[in-house]
C-alpha cells in the first residue's frame, strides 16, 4: 500500500511537471479535476484519456485567443493519454473540444457551457490583478430561475434574474431593471455562467459603483405561436428577431414588472446584447425608446454605410430628440476583432458627428469572446440610471 | 434549389421512420435537436455522426432502465451517422453516454446532466397519464443560486434554494425548510435538472396537497480547511460526510436561516436524500435531532443486521423518545433495485416491530435512477410539516 502511494506521487509530480510545476486546475474545471492546468505564465495543459484514438487534437472555439488556431495535435503518452501544452493564452473564458479521429468531442473533466448551440468545454484563464469578476467577500445576490409561459410562442420560457444582495431585506425598494442578452448559439445561461454577470454586479454594487439593479437575462430564440418552427434557425437566432421582440415587449417586461420590484418605466430600463444580442437589442430599444432610454451594443454586427435618416426606423434621423430621449448608447468592441472593432467605431463615429453622444469602448487585446463582454457591462453598468 | 428542398425533407422522412412515425424530439434534448427520439411505446433512437468511427455504441447509465444493459451496437449509415433504436425505455430520466470506438463521449444532442463526477448526456422518457413534474399553468417558486462562505471549508459554496410561488408576495410570512440532497458522483443541481424537484413541489403546493416550503440542495462534499485533500474521493464523496454534516450545521444551516424567511426550529426542518445523500441525512439528522424532525431516505445504501441499541449512535434505542420527538421518518426504494430495496425494507420493519413508526414506500417497476426519487419526493413532501 505503502509503495503504491509512494508511485502514485511520483507519477503525479511528473505530470504536473509537463504541466509548469506552479500550474493549477483550471475554476472551469469539474470539482476535483486536476486537468485542463493552467500555468502563471498563461499556458495551458490540456488532457484527454483516449487509449485506442489514432489522432487526438484541441480545437479552440473562438479565435485568436492565444491557444492557437487548431486543430493542435496532442502528444499520445504511454498509458493513452494524450497531452498538448498551448502557449500563453489570452485571459478570460475561451471555449474548446477535442477532435478524437475528426470527432468533436467534450473534455469530461471540463463543466458545459452553453455555446455553439450544445454544451461545450470550456477553459478560464485567469487575468494578472484583474478581479473585478471574482467570488469575493462582498454581499451576494441571487441569480433565479424563473419559468413563465409566453403568448407570443405559445409555450413556458426559462429567464434568469440576478437580485441585488440588498433585494430580499429592503421589502419596499423598488429596482432598475437591465435587460441583457446572449451571443448566437449561446443562451440565457451565458452571461451568468461564462460571462459572470452576478459577481460582476455583485463587486460594482458592493464598491458602491453601480446602483442595484435586477438583470434579467433571456433566451434570444422565439418561434411564433402557428409559425413553421425552423430548428436550425432557432438554435441559431436567425430571422427569428421579430417573435423574440414580441416576446420581450409583450411578456417578458409585463412578466417581469408584475413579479419583481422594479421601477417600471423608461427612464430605469436599460438593454444591452453581446454579438447577436447587441443586435437585438439595438433593433428592440431603437424601435421602442418609449420603452427604453439605456443602450448598450457588445461586439454586434453593424451594418457599414449608416444613413441616418432611415436606419433603424429613423431613430437617429431627430439628433436633439434621440439625444433628450436617450440617456446612453454604448457600443463596444475588442481590438482583436477588427470585423465589429471597425464597423462600431464608425458607426459611433458618424453619430456623433450628427449630434448624437455615444460612448465607444475597446476591450484591448481580446478577441469576440466573454472576455470582452466582461470589461464592457464592467464599464456600461457604473453608468446605467444615473 | 426546389428539387433539394425536397430531397432533403424525404430523408428526414425516412429517418423518422426509422425512430418511429410517432416519435417526439426528447425534452431533455438541447433546443431544436431532433435526436434522440422517443416513441409513443417507449423505444429510444440516438444517434450521432462519427463518420471516421469504426465502432460506436451506445451506454445507458444506471441500470435496467429498459434501454439495454451496454454497450449496444449502433448501425453505420451511407453518411457516417450512426443509429440505434431500443426496446421500450422505464419511464423517467436516464443517463446515457455513447463509445466512439471505446471512448465515452457525450452526445452534443443532449443537455448535460451532472451525474458520474461529470456532465453526462439524459434521456427523458415521458410515463403515460403521469404528469406531477411537468411544466403546468399553476404558480411557479423560484431556483435560486446562492453563494455563501463556509467557515468549515474556508470556501465560496453555491446552494440552489427553491422558494415557493407566494415566498415575494407574503413578504411577513415565514416557511419550512427541507434539505434535499443528491446522489454520488452527482451534485446540488441534480435535483432541479434531473429530478424537476422545483416542478413538483409547484404542482403539489398549486394543489394543496403539500404546505409551501423552503427547499435547500447543496452539494455532499466537502474537505474540511487544512485537511488534506483527496480529490478522488471528493467528487464521489466517500469519506467526507464529517466536514459535510459540520457544513450543514455550522455554515448551511445559519446562512439559510439568516437569509430567507424560515421557520427555525427543528419542527420546521427536514432533511431527506437520495443514494449518498440519504446515508448523509440518516447520519445527520439521527445525530441532531435537536435540529431536525422529520426525515426521509430514498434508495440509500442501508447495512444489514441493525442494533437498535447502538446504530446510529443509539438515536433509535428508546422507541418512546423517538416517536416523541421525530413527527416523520421516511424509507423508500424502487422495486427494481433489489440492493436498496431489501435492506430498507428489513429496516423498515426492524423499526416497526421496536414500536418505531416509519413509512415505507415502493415505487413500482424503477431501479436506482432519478423516477424513483421524484416519485418519493412526490409521496415524501405532502406529509411533511403538518
Amino acid at each position: 500500500m505503502y509503495r503504491v502511494s509512494i508511485c502514485l506521487i511520483l507519477m503525479c509530480g511528473f505530470c504536473w511537471a509537463q504541466a509548469g510545476s506552479d500550474s493549477q486546475p483550471a475554476s472551469s474545471n469539474v470539482r476535483g479535476a486536476e486537468y485542463p492546468r493552467v500555468s502563471s505564465d498563461l499556458r495551458v495543459t490540456f488532457r484527454i484519456k483516449a487509449p485506442d484514438a489514432r489522432k487526438v487534437q484541441l480545437q479552440p472555439g473562438g479565435d485568436d485567443n492565444g491557444l492557437g488556431k487548431g486543430p493542435i495535435d496532442m502528444t499520445r503518452g504511454a498509458d493513452g493519454t494524450w497531452t498538448v501544452t498551448t502557449p500563453p493564452a489570452v485571459p478570460g473564458f475561451h471555449y474548446y473540444w477535442f477532435l478524437v479521429d475528426g470527432l468533436a468531442v467534450n473534455d469530461p473533466a471540463s463543466e458545459t457551457y452553453f455555446g455553439y448551440a450544445k454544451e461545450s468545454s470550456g477553459i478560464e484563464v485567469p487575468e494578472k490583478g484583474v478581479d473585478f469578476y471574482a467570488v469575493k467577500d462582498v454581499p451576494h445576490g441571487e441569480v433565479r430561475v424563473r419559468w413563465y409561459y409566453a403568448k407570443t410562442t405559445a409555450a413556458w420560457r426559462r429567464a434568469v434574474v440576478y437580485t441585488p444582495a440588498e433585494y430580499d431585506r429592503n421589502a419596499l425598494a423598488r429596482y432598475p431593471v437591465l435587460y441583457l442578452q446572449h451571443g448566437s448559439g449561446e443562451d440565457e445561461r451565458g452571461w451568468t455562467n461564462q460571462g459572470r454577470a452576478n459577481f460582476i454586479l455583485d463587486n460594482l454594487i458592493a464598491e458602491g459603483k453601480a446602483k442595484p439593479m435586477i438583470v434579467v437575462m433571456e433566451q434570444g430564440y422565439a418561434t411564433a405561436a402557428g409559425a413553421a418552427q425552423a430548428p436550425a434557425a432557432q438554435g441559431r437566432g436567425g430571422g427569428q428577431s421579430s417573435a423574440f421582440e414580441q416576446v420581450v415587449l409583450n411578456d417578458l417586461i409585463p412578466m417581469i414588472d408584475a413579479t419583481y420590484r422594479t421601477l417600471a418605466d423608461r427612464d430605469h430600463r436599460a438593454m444591452a446584447g453581446l454579438s447577436m444580442g447587441g443586435g437585438q437589442t439595438l433593433q428592440i430599444t431603437l424601435a421602442h425608446l418609449d420603452k427604453f432610454s439605456w443602450i448598450g451594443s457588445f461586439s454586434s454586427p453593424l451594418r457599414a454605410g449608416l444613413d441616418l435618416k432611415t436606419a433603424y426606423g429613423g431613430a437617429f434621423a431627430d439628433a436633439a430628440a434621440f439625444t433628450k430621449k436617450v440617456h446612453l448608447l454604448w457600443f463596444g468592441a475588442g481590438t482583436a476583432e477588427e470585423r465589429m472593432l471597425a464597423p462600431a467605431l464608425a458607426m459611433s463615429q458618424t453619430l456623433k458627428q450628427a449630434g448624437i453622444e455615444n460612448v465607444f469602448y475597446q476591450s484591448p487585446g481580446t478577441a469576440h469572446e466573454w472576455q470582452t463582454w466582461r470589461r464592457d457591462l464592467h464599464e456600461f453598468a457604473p453608468l446605467l440610471f444615473r
